[in-house]
């Protein structure tokens, strides 16, 4: 499995209206069928030093492989998601972990 | 669900000895009945800008919820996972996402 992870820093926090611009892209990312599993969320409310709560919106995806991953990344629903709403983020943090 | 995920960076990444101790450790946690996946990864060979891929171990957990994220915290396996192996890593990072 390749777990693929990401954390999206909304350039306009303070929007509730870009938050749910993006919230509604990432919804369309389920139709994608790539993958086993995809969970979006928000930052828990858990606070420890060790935890960055910092990010607005998170991504994981549980891929069967790295081909399947791959083939999501140019998959034309992947391909407008990001067209559309990448100017809603400042910033991306990306992990991906093979098992 | 909420998505739990841990990323380990090792004290000492030269020495396999302790990698695989972690590593080892980590397979332990697998014994804990509070969650409903669980994934053990290593960074995959992507390689962008936006990826971090300079941690060692990774975690991702899915729970039900935060109450079962909470059980898992206290549970004796995970306790003792913490006392025998926190002196392999001298950096952890975590995210909770909660859907």
């Amino acid at each position: 499995m390749l777990v693929h992870t990401v954390y999206f820093w909304l350039t306009n926090p303070d929007s509730d209206d870009d938050r749910q611009a993006l919230r509604a892209g990432l919804e369309t990312l389920k139709s994608i069928t790539h993958f086993e599993a995809l969970y979006i969320g928000k930052p828990a409310e858990t606070r420890r030093p060790v935890i960055d709560h910092s990010y607005d919106w998170s991504l994981t995806y549980i891929f069967k492989d790295l081909a399947a991953h791959d083939a999501y990344q140019e998959d034309p629903i992947h391909v407008k998601f990001v067209e559309d709403c990448a100017r809603y983020w400042n910033r991306v943090q990306i992990y991906d972990a093979e098992e």
